[in-house]
C-alpha cells in the first residue's frame, strides 16, 4: 500500500465531515479509526479527528532504531545539514498551506510566521551551522588533546558518538511547527531519528508539515515519524539509547521524570516546561526614556503575540514600586491602540482566540486563582466586545476568545504571582523597591526560561545580570540600541539555549550545535596517538605521519590522507634578516632592532626574530610553489610562539595533515595542517595550525 | 569556642578506647553524642564512632549559601586554582598521617596511593587547569559571539555564572580521599561552597583529611563542610541553587531521583554508581601477543587492586570464545605469582581485606547469585590460606579477607554477569564469536563507566569503540605501545570525564573544566555589542573603543581597559613589496608570483600579497616600539583571511584590547587584542586575535 494510495483513498472521502487524522509510522501513513475532534479556534468547526488506537507504536521505536538509525549513519554531520536545508526550503515554497491552517488554531498571519518561518528558519539555521561548526564526520571532537604519558605514548580525548536509539519528542500545542522542527532538526543532524508527538488540538498543522517533508522525498527512511493522540506508555519503549524531548506542563513532567525509564532505564530526559517569565524595569527608565517605552512595546507584544500562549511570554512585569501605575497605564494604552481581536481570518485582526475553549477556560480558572492570590485586575481590555468574526459580524466574544488583562499586586511578595502561570493573554505587575529586591523577585519564578532588563544603566544591567543569571536560561538586556532590533523577549532563536533551570524545566534546546550534542554521547578516549587519530579524524602529535617523497601540497584532496607530511631543511636567520624584516614591515619593536632593551626584557636573551619572520619563513620552507590541488591559506589557529629565535640560530617546520574536511558543495575542501617549528637543537620555536583550502580533484 | 579546644578537650581525651568522630560545619567542629562503630579492616579494632544525630544541617547549608557563597565570591577562578594548588602542597607535605589512617580502610601502600596521592593530583590538575583553561575572572564564556541584527546592534552570547547555592557531595565508602577531593575542587573551582557527607566506614580518614585542610588556614570561610553520619532527609533541605553529586549504589541512586527536591524541586543530581565494567580482547591479540599480555596484567591489576573494590574494575571479561581457558590460566598465573593477602600494615602484603565484613558478605552474596545465574568457578586464589597478619602470624583468612575469584559462563548472554556487581576482587569471563558480538555484549552492562580495548589491530579497534562507545564513559584502548605507559583501566585521571551513561549513573565527573561548569548555569545573554562586552568581559565588535590619543600598548594591566584601541593609516602594498617578500621569504607561492596562474585560481583576481605579509604589515602598522609594558607576542589565534589584496590596494589595521588576563604569581598578564584588516574601500581583509603578555606595573 502506497503512501498515495493511503492518503487518497482514505482521507479524500472522509474530510469533508470529519478528517481522521493520519500518523506516520515505520514508513507508512496510519489512519485511526476513531479517535477525538479538534475544533477551529474561532469557529468550533470540528477540523481533524486525532486518534492512535491500535496504532503499532513499538513497531516505530524498533523502525527508528534499526532503519532510521541505518539511513542517518550514511550520512555525514555535512550531508544531513544539506538535507535539513533542503526540506526548509521544501517547505519555504509550500508555506501558504501551512499558513492556511495555522489561522485553525487562532493564529493571526503574524503568530504564524512566529511557528511557521520561525520552525523553518531553525531548517535553515542548523543546515548552516552543521556544515560550519562540525566536521564532515560522523564524530564531534570535544576540547583539546591530553597528554598523559611523559613520552607521548599515551593520551586523552573526548569525543561525541551518536546515541543509537529513537529522540522521541513530546510537543505542546502552541507551535505546532516551530515545536516540532526545533526539536527534530538537531536530533536529525546528531544522526538520531525521531518520533514526534504532537499536542492534539493542533497536531492537524503539525501533520500537514510532516507529510510536506515526506512527500519531499529528501527524508532518509526511518528518519522522521509522526504519532498523532496518545502515546500513552510510551516510556516503556525507550531505554539508554533513547532520549525524550518534552515541552509542555511541569505535571506532565514530573510523571516523565519518576517513570522508571527515566529513573533506572537510562532513558534521556529533557523538558520544558512552565516558566514565569519576568521583565524588569530599570530605575533609570523612566517614563519618556526609551528604555521604559520599550519594555512597554515588549510587555504589549508578549501579552498579545499567539494570544499570549507562549511559554516565553513575560507573566511578571517587575517595576520600581512608584512606577506601577505608569506601566499599567502605558501597556494599557499601547495595547488598546492596536488591538483588533477576531477570527485570524478576518482582515485587520491582531489577535485571534485562544487555541480553544479548555484553554479558555484554563486561562480563566488561573486569572481567578492570580486575584485570589492578591491580584487585582488593573486592567482588562475592552476588546471582548467588539469580537470580528469570519461571517462578517461584530460582537461580544464567545468561545476561545480572550482579551488581554493586567493585574497587579499590593504585595509583590504574594505566591500566587511567581507561581500561577496564566497561559493567556495576562500579566502581573508588582514593584520592587532596590535592585537587590527586583533580583530576589525574579528569582522567586523559581527558574525561568526568559527575562527582560530594560536599562540603560551599565551598573544596574550588571547588578541585574548578576543576580538573576544562574535562574534564567537566557536574560535580553533591552536599550535604546536595540530597541528595533532586538529579536524580542518572547523569541528564542536557534543559536541561543531555549531552556531554563528549575521550574522552567531544567532542560536545554537549541542552542545551536549544543541541542546536537544533546542526542550524541560524550567518551572520553585513552590510547596512543595512533589510536586517537584513527578514531577522532585529526591527526595527533605523536601519531605516525608519511613523507614519502612526494610534497602533500600535490595531492588533491581524494589522495591526501590524514598525517601526510612534509618536513622542511633547516634555515638560519641572521641579524641581517630581522633587521631587514624590522625596516620593510616597520615592526621597529625594541626586542627586534634594540640589543640592550632586548636583553633587558624578561623573556628575550638580546634581540630576536619577530614571530611573524618566522612564520613567513615557515612559509617559505613548506610551500610548494607551483600551481596545484592547495589553492589558498585561508587562515591560521592556535598560534603560540615558544622558544625566541635568536640571531644565527635556524629553523626548520614540519607540516602535517591534521584534519580534511571535504565541502559537499564545493569542488575543494579545508585541510588543517599541523605546523610545528624548531630550532637547530630541536626545541619547539612556535606550533600552530595552517588552514587551507585544497581541490577535491 | 575554638577549633583547637574542640579537639584538644573531647577527642584526645575519647581516642584511646573509642574516638567520635567530628563534623566540621558552620566553621566549627561538631562531635556527636552517639553513633555507630567503625572498625579496623584487617584487625576489627573500633577505629571510630560516627554519628550525626543533633547536628543541624540546616544551618550548615545556610552557612554554605551565605558565608560560603560570600568568601568564594570575593576570588577569581585563578585565585581559587591556587588555593587549590597551595592545600595540595600542604596535604603532600602531611599525607603520611593520611597513609597511617588509610590502611585502617584495608587498603595497600599502592592503594593509598591512588586515593592519597590520586586525590592530591585532582587538586594539583585542577589548580593548574583553572590557571590555563579559564579566565581570572567570575563567569565563563561559552562558544562564539552571536550577531543577531543585520546592522550588529543586537547579539547573543552565553556563559556561565555559579549556582548560588550548595554542592552536596556524598561519597562512598572505597575512596575517602580521591571521592571527596574529586568533587570539591571542581565545585571550589566553581565558586560554590562544598558540603562533603563520607560513607561511614572510612569516614575517618575523609575527616582526617577535611582536618588538614581546615588547619592549613587555605579554606575560604564555608567553602568546605563535612557532615560525618547520616544526612537524612537532606534533599529536603535543598532546591534549585544547589547541585548533589552522588556516588554509590543505584538503588540509593533511584531513591534520590525520586525524591521530590530532584522532581520538581530543580536540584542538579549527578550520579555515578553501579557499572559492570568490560574488557574485551581483540580477535588478533592472541597469546604471546604484547597485547594479551597486556590485557592479562590489566584483568589482574584491576581484580586485585583495592581488592577490586573500584566502581571502574573489570567485572566481564569479554574474550574470543576459543580464548577462554588461555586467559583464565593466564590471569591466574598473574595474580598468585604476586599475590600476598594480609594486613596491609605488614611488609610484603599486596593485597588487603575488604572494608568491612559486610562488605565481605555482600560480595560473597553476589558471587553465589552469579553462580545461580550460570556462572562456574573458573579460578579461586588460594590465598586465603595464607593470610599475614600483624602480629607475626600466618592464616587462614578470618573476617574481611577475600581471595580473588575468576567465573567464567558459558552461556555468554547470562543476565546474571551482565547485571550482577561483586564489588570485590571478583570477575567473570565470557566468551563471544565475533566482534559485532562482542560489542553487543558489552553493552549489555547497560551503560558502563569505563572499557578496554585490547588490540593492535585498527579495524578491530575502530568497530569495537564505534560499537561500544555510545554506552561508555571512558575507553582505553591497550596496545603494545602503551602497555607499559597506560593510566589503566581502573584509573579517572582529572583530565577525562568519569562516569557513565545508563546503569553508570548518567552522570559525569572530572574532565577538566566540563565539571567545573556542572556548578554554573550556562544563561544564553542577548543585547547591545556594549551591553555583552560589559557583562562578559571580552570586548565584541560594535562595542565602543577609545582611541585616546596614547597609544595603548603604553599602558600597563593596570591601566588598560577592554575596549582601548589603536586605529592605523593606510599602507599601500606594492608588487615590488609582494615579489620581495617573495624571494626573501622563499614563499614562491604562485599566487603570488605569477600572474597568470594567480588569475586561474578560483579565489584571486590575480597576483596577491601573501597573507604573512599582510600579517606582518600590520604588526607594523599597530607596533609601538619603544621598550614599554608590552613584553611579546606570544600568540595569534583564530586568523580568517577574507578579502585578497591585490597590488595597489593598502591595508590599515585595528587593534582593540579584548580580554586582560593578569596572571596571579608573575609581574604580568596576558592580553589579547581584536585585531581587523582593512583596505581602502573598508572591506575586511582579515581578522584575528593577537595575543601579547604584558606588566602589570
Amino acid at each position: 500500500m502506497s503512501i498515495q494510495q493511503t492518503e487518497a483513498d482514505t482521507l479524500d472521502h472522509a474530510r469533508p465531515t470529519a478528517p481522521l487524522l493520519p500518523s506516520y509510522v515505520s514508513g507508512e501513513w496510519w489512519l485511526p479509526e476513531s479517535g477525538s475532534p479538534t475544533r477551529d479556534a474561532s469557529t468550533g468547526e470540528t477540523v481533524a479527528i486525532v486518534g492512535s488506537d491500535g496504532l503499532d507504536l513499538a513497531g516505530a521505536v524498533d523502525y527508528a532504531r534499526t532503519v532510521g538509525q541505518h539511513s542517518l549513519g550514511q550520512l555525514t554531520f555535512h550531508q544531513r545539514a544539506l538535507v535539513l536545508k533542503a526540506l526548509a526550503l521544501h517547505l519555504t515554497a509550500a508555506k501558504a498551506e501551512l499558513y492556511a491552517l495555522s489561522a485553525r488554531t487562532g493564529a493571526t498571519t503574524r503568530d504564524s510566521m512566529v511557528d511557521i518561518d520561525g520552525g523553518i528558519g531553525v531548517l535553515f539555521s542548523y543546515g548552516s551551522k552543521g556544515r560550519r561548526e562540525l566536521p564532515n564526520a560522523q564524530v564531534v571532537v570535544d576540547g583539546p588533546p591530553e597528554n598523559l604519558a611523559a613520552d607521548g605514548s599515551f593520551g586523552g580525548q573526548h569525543l561525541y558518538t551518536r546515541k543509537p536509539g529513537v529522540a522521541f519528542q513530546v510537543n505542546a500545542f502552541n507551535f505546532p511547527v516551530w515545536g516540532m522542527l526545533e526539536k527534530f532538526a538537531p536530533a536529525f543532524l546528531a544522526g538520531v531519528p525521531s518520533i514526534v508527538k504532537p499536542a492534539t488540538p493542533t497536531a492537524f498543522l503539525t501533520e500537514a508539515c510532516v507529510r510536506m517533508m515526506v512527500e519531499s522525498g529528501l527524508l532518509p527512511a526511518g528518519s522522521l515519524q509522526l504519532v498523532c493522540g496518545s502515546v500513552r506508555g510510551f516510556l516503556d519503549l525507550l531505554d539508554l539509547r533513547d532520549s525524550v524531548g518534552f515541552t509542555g506542563s511541569a505535571s506532565t513532567a514530573r510523571a516523565l521524570r519518576e517513570d522508571p525509564a527515566v529513573i533506572a532505564g537510562g532513558v534521556n530526559l529533557t523538558c520544558e516546561t512552565d516558566s514565569l517569565n519576568a521583565a524588569i524595569l530599570g530605575p533609570d527608565a523612566e517614563s519618556g526614556t526609551p528604555e521604559f517605552d520599550a519594555f512597554v512595546a515588549s510587555v504589549a507584544t508578549e501579552m498579545t503575540s499567539k494570544a499570549g500562549q507562549k511559554c516565553t511570554s513575560i507573566r511578571r512585569v517587575i517595576v520600581p514600586r512608584e512606577r506601577i501605575a505608569d506601566v499599567v497605564q502605558a501597556v494599557a494604552a499601547r495595547i488598546e491602540s492596536r488591538l483588533v481581536l477576531g477570527d485570524p481570518r478576518v482582515a485587520g485582526v491582531t489577535m485571534g482566540p485562544l487555541a480553544s475553549v479548555e484553554q479558555k477556560a484554563e486561562v480563566r480558572k488561573s486569572v481567578a486563582a492570580l486575584i485570589e492570590g492578591g491580584g487585582t485586575v488593573a486592567w482588562r481590555s475592552r476588546a471582548e466586545r467588539s469580537v470580528a468574526y469570519a461571517d462578517g459580524t461584530v460582537g461580544e466574544a464567545g468561545e476561545a476568545f480572550l482579551a488581554p488583562v493586567l493585574l497587579s499586586f499590593d504585595d509583590s511578595d504574594a505566591a500566587a504571582v511567581h507561581e500561577i502561570e496564566a497561559f493567556g493573554p495576562v500579566a502581573s505587575v508588582i514593584g520592587y523597591d532596590s535592585v537587590a529586591d527586583a533580583v530576589r523577585l525574579a528569582n522567586r519564578g523559581g527558574g525561568s526560561l526568559v527575562a527582560t532588563i530594560a536599562s540603560a544603566d551599565p551598573a544596574v544591567v550588571a547588578e541585574l545580570f548578576a543576580g538573576i543569571a544562574p535562574f534564567h536560561g537566557r536574560v535580553l538586556v533591552l536599550d535604546r540600541h536595540n530597541a528595533r532590533t532586538s529579536t524580542g523577549h518572547g523569541s528564542p532563536v536557534p543559536h541561543l539555549v531555549h531552556g531554563g533551570p528549575g521550574r522552567a524545566g531544567g532542560g536545554e534546546e537549541l542552542g545551536g550545535i549544543r541541542s546536537v550534542l544533546h542526542y550524541m554521547q560524550r567518551t572520553a578516549v585513552q590510547g596512543t596517538p595512533a589510536s586517537l587519530t584513527a578514531l577522532t579524524g585529526q591527526w595527533r602529535a605523536g601519531a605516525p605521519s608519511v613523507t614519502d617523497g612526494e610534497h602533500p601540497f600535490r595531492k588533491t584532496l581524494a589522495r591526501l590522507k590524514i598525517g601526510d607530511a612534509v618536513a622542511s631543511g633547516l634555515r638560519e636567520v641572521t641579524l641581517d634578516d630581522i633587521a631587514h624584516f624590522a625596516s620593510f614591515t616597520g615592526d621597529t619593536f625594541y626586542a627586534h632592532t634594540d640589543e640592550a632593551a632586548a636583553a633587558a626584557n624578561p623573556f628575550f636573551p638580546g634581540r630576536v626574530a619577530h614571530g611573524y619572520l618566522l612564520l613567513s619563513f615557515a612559509a617559505g620552507l613548506f610551500v610548494d610553489p607551483e600551481p596545484g590541488p592547495v589553492l589558498a591559506n585561508s587562515g591560521l589557529e592556535n598560534l603560540r610562539f615558544i622558544t625566541p629565535v635568536s640571531p644565527g640560530d635556524s629553523v626548520r617546520v614540519t607540516l602535517t595533515a591534521k584534519q580534511i574536511t571535504p565541502r559537499e558543495t564545493e569542488e575543494y575542501g579545508e585541510v588543517r595542517w599541523d605546523a610545528v617549528l624548531q630550532n637547530q637543537r630541536d626545541e619547539i620555536v612556535a606550533t600552530y595550525d595552517v588552514l587551507t583550502l585544497v581541490a577535491k580533484e
